[in-house]
């Protein structure tokens, strides 16, 4: 399981086994269950959650009950509430799990204090988090510019698994769309 | 001028007179016009902009010819097209001056040699980049969940100025209104 996370860290700052035990020692290692919320509107963020196995929804829930799902997170993604964790406020997001799941997490004092004691963490959370802007930066522009159409199709083209994993009905939540509105387009 | 970049790195990394030399030579300065260009679709970017002084506007122009506003950027604004500049791919964006813009800007290469050669700089735009991050992020949750109304409250209470300095319609687009609609949320 920790093999996975040092692959992954790897792609941008490759470790010597030292190096990466050192690594290791500020994660920890949690499971979750299907259905259960790892992070709560309104509670304090203490972590960010390295996904090694399962598949997790992070969405915002409106003032009408109204879930509106930002990010579906797979194998291999970071998921937190980012502005609650790295700001130490309360989470504005929910995040639960679709799947059971495995994760190693980092607090935020884990992560600084590792980035301050070996420059490759530094390098690699610097290299990850510009990952992570260029995908929001992605989503941006597709909610404001592509039809629901071309957003359906990217997400078959990109995501082809998440449509056996996640019920028709996330899907459309994700999309912005109604049921129906979804199976007129899987089937055009 | 440079003074302005020195304070604002450090925001997060402060530093001694020699490491801001260092800094800054691996900058350049460079000012715009009024309605310049600086990045246009399907070109390669190779700088990001760090802006001293004036306004720049982000945006994409779909096939119809349409464009869609994704971001102002005002004084200490960061401004590439960052999918194009990080992946060293050609835009997907168009960044235009709306004022007379002075900059400084730094390649993709002294980016990267300058966050190996002090880790305080790899610090900062770890920083810095978090931070865009979940600007991003937060863009998103307003795109789909927020009431047009919520983004134009929004907007003119994070962004007073936008409105003496930015022509209405491009705030009509930014939020995705017409002109018509955007009057009856400035007279509500």
């Amino acid at each position: 399981m920790s093999n996975i996370l040092r692959q992954h860290i790897e792609e941008f700052a490759p470790l010597t086994d030292e190096e990466f035990a050192l690594v290791l020692s500020h994660f920890t290692s949690k499971k979750f269950k299907k259905h259960q919320i790892i992070i709560r509107e309104g509670e304090y963020v203490h972590n960010d959650y390295y996904l090694i196995s399962g598949l997790m929804k992070v969405c915002h829930v409106d003032a009408e009950g109204k879930e509106h799902i930002i990010q579906f997170g797979m194998e291999h993604c970071w998921i937190t509430d980012p502005q609650a964790y790295h700001n130490q406020t309360t989470a504005t997001l929910q995040v639960d799990c679709l799947e059971d799941c495995d994760t190693l997490f980092i607090t935020l004092q884990n992560r600084e204090k590792l980035c301050r004691e070996l420059q490759k963490m530094e390098h690699f959370f610097r290299k990850k988090t510009t990952d992570q802007y260029i995908q929001m930066q992605r989503r941006i522009l597709c909610l404001i510019s592509c039809s629901v159409k071309d957003q359906y199709e990217h997400l078959i083209t990109n995501y082809p698994s998440l449509f056996q994993r996640v019920p028709k009905s996330l899907i459309a939540s994700f999309l912005g769309v109604s049921r129906e509105t979804l199976s007129r387009l899987a089937s055009a």
